[in-house]
């Protein structure tokens, strides 16, 4: 076996907003026959997720950071060229952390098999993926959303918020989306029912609008974004509300220690609960989330939304246009050539 | 029944650091006889607390504001000079959140009965009263420290620092108090044991403090000061960490909204959870708080401290300089004329 691949590199680190020049595409030969357990994979779908910017940073933090000239990697849905591992055959599909690359050769190990059966391949990178399990566990094992409750959501048209949206309304809470464009604000509305939508880009004062949409207060703040749209929310925190920290986006290409009002006056008034979190902590839940998810998405209670980018070599792009809120729902890139 | 009483009124609404004048003294002049259940009280013990500077103030909080021209009011011991209540007779000690007179009628369901035969009458405002259920819920429900971690607390030397701290040493835990003096820390590490003390008064890099005195980081801290001391105790936290917002003394006098560096991308990045509360969140467990208080002061394991300033006419000066540090434990004021 011979075949020549195309990866993406760290090339340089960003600072501030990424761009395209920090990456680097480099192709490589891989030649030698599979070892036992070996898979040999091509890409299929590869994701792109705002967590990815804190790992090309330097700095150490829950994830190692990637490491400069080597190939970015994320979450990737491949399907098997050739196997050397029982229960695995060419033409499955499979889901593992694996690098930005055209075709990779890997230990059965660090990938799971997929059931398209169940959802779509890409659902796995979304719906029934990272994606789906971080909507879930944030909202209902931290949020812990009560019927009738006030459930504000930034970010609200993207990957996660359009999942915990569906959710939150399953459990019978008022939902109001916080997003940065009319055509989200249409899109929250007409296809998933949300009950406000606030778009931060508007004139008018952020506190005002959102005291507008929600004149019972904020119970469950999930808050994907940070920055001010988030001073805005906790302004309208009821007592013992509870906010979600699940993404700061607004911050991920901040080039100094951001600043803003004390929120901890305010956390300790209204008896605030504040959790950040990242969905690893739930990994003993993850069956658990996963049956539910799939249940919903069997009965088109959740609906998944994706923006998928043709063409491998588009992936930097992809992922610096996760900043401007380009995406709507579950950001992927897609391989032009995915026949096997 | 005709007697002349004191009182402090809130004059003018303070603006920063309340001064003397925002109080003003005021003789009254009660008379009639006492109504069924009512109570003829005379204040011995008077508490002054940091959470009362917010009441001073317009804006509506957890608790109404106090109003001007009337009586400051809080936690007060007093005892009974005349009873219309069976089971309550003259010489009783009662608690209750009564106004800063010296005499008062109050009806009898303001206030409960003490036992001073557990505790003396004064630690009803300290360990055996909402001071030490504060430290008692926010330590161990919230904070919930495990043996072997290590708990950063800040007002250290204060009311609720200093149980605080006892409670968790009792737990096997590692604990650390920062203060804002030298005999502060001595206080720590003779009478409490305390494992390691931080004066944030030091011209040394309080980040770099921390990091020495808890070589590996904290897991738990108990803040009753918020601003730039806790901003270099949240750099040092550990993942999972929990943050028990007690009080923001520091920030309580500010003029304008506090700025600081965002903290939620610490909060988000090392999944540590925020928890603001207020004690009566607890009320339903306040028997199991008290039952275990009471106990722990029995068998000597919990030492309260308390600065106890005499004079009825001292009240506004004690509230005035809890800002300033100016106690060790609970601070109250002593009536001088405490016989009935």
């Amino acid at each position: 076996m011979t075949i020549k691949i195309k990866q993406f590199v760290l090339l340089k680190r960003p600072v501030g907003v990424p761009v395209e020049s920090n990456f680097s595409l480099k192709t490589e030969t891989i030649s030698g026959d599979l070892k036992e357990n070996e898979l040999h994979l091509r890409g299929i779908y590869y994701s792109v997720d705002p967590y990815m910017r804190g790992r090309m940073n330097g700095a150490k933090s829950y994830v190692a950071p990637f490491a400069l000239n080597e190939p970015i990697s994320g979450a990737v849905i491949a399907r098997v060229v050739e196997s050397k591992k029982s229960g695995l055959i060419t033409g499955d599909f499979v889901f593992g952390q694996l690098p930005w690359a055209t075709e990779m050769v890997v230990d059965s190990s660090s990938v799971r098999k997929i059931d398209v059966q169940i959802g779509k391949a890409s659902d796995y990178l979304g719906v029934l993926g990272m994606t789906g399990l971080t909507a879930y566990f944030g909202l209902l094992k931290i949020g812990q959303p009560i019927s009738g409750e006030t459930v504000v959501v930034s970010g609200a048209a993207g990957a996660v918020g359009t999942i915990v949206g569906q959710i939150a309304k399953m459990k019978g809470c008022k939902v109001i989306g916080i997003v940065g464009s009319g055509e989200k604000e249409k899109l929250l509305k007409d296809r998933f029912n949300f009950d406000g939508m606030i778009n931060y880009k508007s004139k008018d004062d952020l506190v005002h609008l959102i005291k507008n949409a929600c004149p019972n207060g904020v119970d469950v703040y999930f808050d994907n974004v940070g920055g001010e749209i988030s001073d805005a929310v906790i302004q309208n925190m009821n007592f013992q509300g509870r906010i979600v920290l699940c993404g700061q986006i607004s911050l991920y290409n901040s080039k100094e220690i951001p600043m803003g009002p004390r929120i901890q006056p305010i956390l300790l008034t209204k008896s605030i609960l504040m959790q950040g979190f990242i969905v690893s902590n739930f990994t003993e839940q993850f069956p658990e989330g996963l049956a539910e998810l799939s249940k919903w998405v069997k009965e088109g209670k959740i609906e998944a939304i994706e923006t998928i980018i043709e063409g491998f070599e588009n992936l930097p792009k992809a992922f610096i246009d996760l900043f401007s809120g380009k995406n709507v729902g579950k950001m992927m890139v897609m391989a032009k050539d995915i026949a096997l």
